[in-house]
């Protein structure tokens, strides 16, 4: 867990390798930061309690998962709780909001259920963690209770004997822990590194965290809540230091061109799943290039960033840091950005998310590499569990797209650096599973995943090489491996889904024409098929000048740079993306466009739908000027 | 004036000599906007009248400039007006409030005086043309007049007989025109590119412009206006078709690396010096260059690109527009900027205004450029007029700081790329006029140059050999000729402005310390000395890397962009730089903090104290880490 005792060994774990002298890196480093967390107090335990009228307490929830594998009795083992709930001790009727969204709290309202000074009990899924207790706050709920249902988690698997150690299935006292924080980075401290000095927000500024207690629990408590609750929460805030590990292998012609790999060091428990899956990816890719190096076999053309980022189970907070305090030359210098968080889910089939430019070099990567039991190209098996048509391609495998879900949130977000995210999961079909059961319970252990995740470790090898190949790929490939008219692709399908009969009518009502919008993508597609013939002319040259080849890299490199705008999104921390910020709209095209559509059907503000426009369109010509020959 | 006949036929004599087979450039482009001006009605002419209490009218202001030298009487001439004044006719006591400054208008009321429903009388100069309306309506102030003071202007000199055509001195009749606007760029598309689909801001919407109706008059009407007047103001504001001028020469080795140089077209009236003398020495410097270039003599190592601006004088908008839609090439790819707008003010010695890392090219260039005269170099000219001791160098010229008045404003303060304004001006021992007298008048005439300043053009010359000398430095020196050391001193300069010991005591007590602000600098200059011995030794290289200089050139290029940070001043329009962006604080310190400072002194906001602090601390850290070695 961040800033524990367990991540301060595993901070100098990794300092010992990457800086051992036949597998090494070639600079191992510690950064510090100072960030704000909260923890449950280690005396009085969070509970919620089952009040009858007469005073009586009939029931408490458990303290801790019950002890299946002793792995659970671990003293280092947190007690469940709900990071950044402030503590209280509310009392009240308790009401079943489902999954906590505002239209779940809206549905009971105008059932004529009274939700003032209610407990909430909520399911996981649906809403963000806080966003279960802020919604209800709205409507005068005064405590929240949250709880994972079997069907969410388990394909509706309640007994002990079919649950863990029995299967990879959540047994009933399983608990998610995890950070009620809607924001990313440490919450004291957005855009400005968390050192000392640093100028803190106040407290009472923070946004998007509850104000009102909130406590998870496991299914099996929370079926015996009945009628009356109290929610006993004792979390404390306060500030901790977090170690990012930073390790370095220099590149050899351009040791100013940066490849990003990363994953995070902490978990909420012993984390065997999430982080330490992704862990052993890196310290396995980085064993074996450290050896190649060490023994003057091979050094690569770019230099290789590797990054172990603390206290991202509270918020990306190690990442987002990281790209605080070196914006600028990360923003000017970095190729793209690989994330391995949960390297396995399960043994089904790869998923990785990414943006249009990381599709080739990971589609590449994966026709090299073989599935687990070697009965197929992990490529071909990709495409059997995900796939789509692709207006070019056909039927390929379909990379998803980036959230703000693990540490490459900041890289994409806030720096425009192509980004993707890697791992093995499971077969839908076989389960609904919303995430692996044992996910941020104390049952995410080393036998949990080498028994019902990964027997044999055979995903993990087969992640490592996928990444690992992908990374080498980024890392010496002369022209780099960016496709971007796959761009165009996207910015196409967005476009579809803007040009729709009614939308376009709702727009040609307010006199608002997407004819621009069209005719910037066309501008933009031309500008990539152009880069696309030079760069095969340049690399049928024999032997291509360097600084041709740089300048045709930094175009491939920087276009995703294009699509930044911090004025875009004035009210979202970091969020700049044009084409991959968040959004709440159903409709599939550009998230700001799109936003203040759905706003504008129903507040009239069409002046921001005209300014969302203007904002796209900008930004896909911006981009398209940096695919076009470079002096014209 | 922009967007007339006049500028149209400009234009075209832009494209053609561009164009011109035997001195053209690879490439000229015409660039189209639609842009918000503001327009006197040509029907009902603006003026200031005296109304006596019986109603009669016994003075009526000049509709125009006397015509001195038949130029006066063009059609062409539009009368005195201040651009984007909205009409009306106010009529009130006549009050003389000095420059219009909020303090100015202070101490009336504190002198007991009435300024409601008054028209308030201010000379040029203290405030900004907008501020002297924006303050004065604070004050229920209802009309604004604004005159050109001799004592300002003209050393006091008001006769007839000793003012122009007689000597350089404004005539009694002369008028100020100007935009009277706080904000540069066009007023309805800050950030967007003013294409005929783009968004614009309802024109309630924007700020930094006059409520109440304002009008410039001559120093001859301004000593007749007594008592009681009324002012009548009929312009229109309307959007307009504005166009830039861009010429491009491609590199031959680095195309994909732009040198910037620019002026506007647009003046206020014939506008000779203003800003033809600039032209003038831009249409030479394409003159020559493209002559080499098409007899195949020469082509540049990076690319040239050469701006010809539209309605600079409306808010330098073209060029903002340039910026705006073209923001992630610049960005990404630009060298410097330079800028020559009225080339030459007067013929006494060189000025130069710029951000540190240009010193180093200009004074090289300067030492290699003789003086009109030849008597001396530039260089050992210049730094008898304008000289300061510098720590590194002793006494060398001193380089003013860039503000935003002309068009290296959006590419400094909104782009981050390093800028420098370039001009022959005027021994300030000999004269006390706060710029040259026919400055936006009708008297702004070839005439007036030829006879007044610059007899025989020869400081034209100049100008045009060292904005030239340092274009082409800039554009073909192996090495980027960008001293980043320089900018250490500026640093340390602004850290010394704050530690004073008024100020530290301040700090102190709301626990504020400087010590992490001072580690940053001393960072900063140790990286930047680092990066000087790397580039001694690459230059003693016999044939060194490409890439190797590639990168060291990135450095210094991109070193510049670290220190821009666009959510450092949320309330200001394009200001990011946190070097160079505006100070209200009469602490010569780094802006954010000089102006958090002073208004912490008054409304004990330390805070934000704190947290410009930290944008400082981390622009630092940030610049640091683009000159230390890129793999460490
Ligand atoms: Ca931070
Ligand atoms: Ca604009
Ligand atoms: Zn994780
Ligand atoms: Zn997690
Ligand atoms: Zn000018
Ligand atoms: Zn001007």
């Amino acid at each position: 867990m961040a800033t524990t005792d367990g991540d301060k060994e595993l901070v100098q774990l990794l300092l010992t390798r990457w800086r051992n002298p036949e597998t090494g890196l070639d600079l191992a480093t510690e950064v510090v930061y100072d960030v704000f967390l909260s923890f449950p107090d280690s005396e009085r335990p969070n509970s919620v309690v089952v009040v009858l009228e007469n005073g009586t307490q009939p029931f408490i929830s458990q303290q801790k998962e019950k002890n299946l594998t002793a792995d659970q009795n671990d003293p280092a083992v947190v007690r469940p709780y709900a990071a950044y709930a402030p503590p209280g001790n509310p009392q009240g009727k308790l009401v079943y909001a489902n999954q906590g969204k505002l239209s779940d709290y809206e549905e009971l309202v105008q059932n004529g259920i009274e939700l003032n000074g209610t407990i909430a009990i909520t399911r996981y899924g649906g809403a963000g963690r806080s966003a279960k207790a802020i919604n209800g706050a709205k409507f005068g709920v005064i405590g929240v209770v949250v709880y994972t249902d079997p069907a969410d988690i388990n394909d509706g698997i309640v007994s002990e004997e079919q649950t863990y150690p029995n299967s990879w299935y959540m047994p009933p006292s399983g608990v998610e822990r995890g950070s009620y924080s809607d924001h990313f980075g440490d919450l004291l401290t957005p855009y400005y590194a968390a050192k000392d000095f640093t100028y803190r927000i106040p407290e009472d500024n923070i946004t998007g965290i509850p104000l009102i207690p909130t406590q998870p629990i496991g299914f099996e408590d929370a079926k015996i809540l009945i009628c009356n609750v109290q929610v006993n929460v004792y979390n404390h805030r306060r500030i901790e230091k977090s170690s990012n590990v930073l390790g370095l292998i220099r590149g050899s012609v351009e040791p100013d061109r940066y490849v990003l790999y990363g994953n995070h060091r902490d978990s909420w428990v012993h984390g065997a799943i999430d982080p330490s899956s992704g862990t052993a990816a890196m310290l396995e890719i980085t064993r074996v290039l450290g050896k190649m190096l060490k023994e003057g076999k091979w050094r690569p053309r770019r230099s290789i960033i590797f990054g172990s980022w603390g206290a991202e189970e509270f918020g990306l907070i190690g990442s987002t840091e990281y790209t605080e305090e070196f914006f600028s030359k990360l923003q000017q210098r970095s190729v793209a950005y690989i994330n391995v968080d949960i390297a396995v889910f399960a043994n089904a089939t790869l998923s990785v998310s990414g943006t249009p430019p990381a599709q080739s070099v990971v589609f590449k990567a994966t026709k090299q590499v073989r599935t687990p039991d070697n009965s197929n190209s992990v490529y071909e098996n990709w495409k059997l569990y995900f796939n789509r048509n692709s207006s070019i391609y056909g039927v390929i495998p379909r990379l998803g797209s980036l959230g703000a879900g693990s540490d490459y949130a900041p890289f994409i977000h806030y720096l425009g650096i192509t980004s993707m995210d890697i791992s093995y999961t499971y077969d839908r079909s076989k389960t609904s599973a919303r995430i692996y059961p044992a996910y941020h319970t104390a049952f995410d252990t080393f036998d949990y995943a080498d028994r019902f995740i990964d027997p044999g470790f055979t995903s993990h090898q087969t992640v490592a090489r996928t990444a690992g190949n992908i990374l080498m790929r980024l890392a010496d490939t002369l022209i780099l491996p960016l496709n971007v008219t796959d761009y165009g692709e996207m910015l196409e399908q967005m476009y579809k889904a803007a040009d729709h009969e009614d939308i376009v009518a709702d727009l040609r009502n307010h006199n608002i024409s997407l004819a621009p919008l069209q005719a910037a993508i066309a501008q933009f597609k031309s500008a990539a098929a152009g880069l696309d013939q030079r760069i095969a002319s340049l690399q049928e040259e024999e032997s291509p000048s360097p600084l041709h080849v740089r300048m045709v890299n930094d175009q491939l490199m920087l276009l995703e740079r294009a699509f930044l705008n911090p004025r875009a999104f004035p009210d979202e921390y970091y969020y700049s993306h044009i084409i991959m910020a968040s959004r709440s709209s159903s409709i599939a095209t550009f998230p700001g466009l799109a936003n203040a559509y759905s706003s504008a059907k129903v507040s009239g503000n069409w002046e921001k739908v005209r300014q969302h426009l203007t904002i796209v369109i900008q930004a896909i010509e911006n981009a398209a000027s940096i695919l076009e020959p470079v002096a014209q």
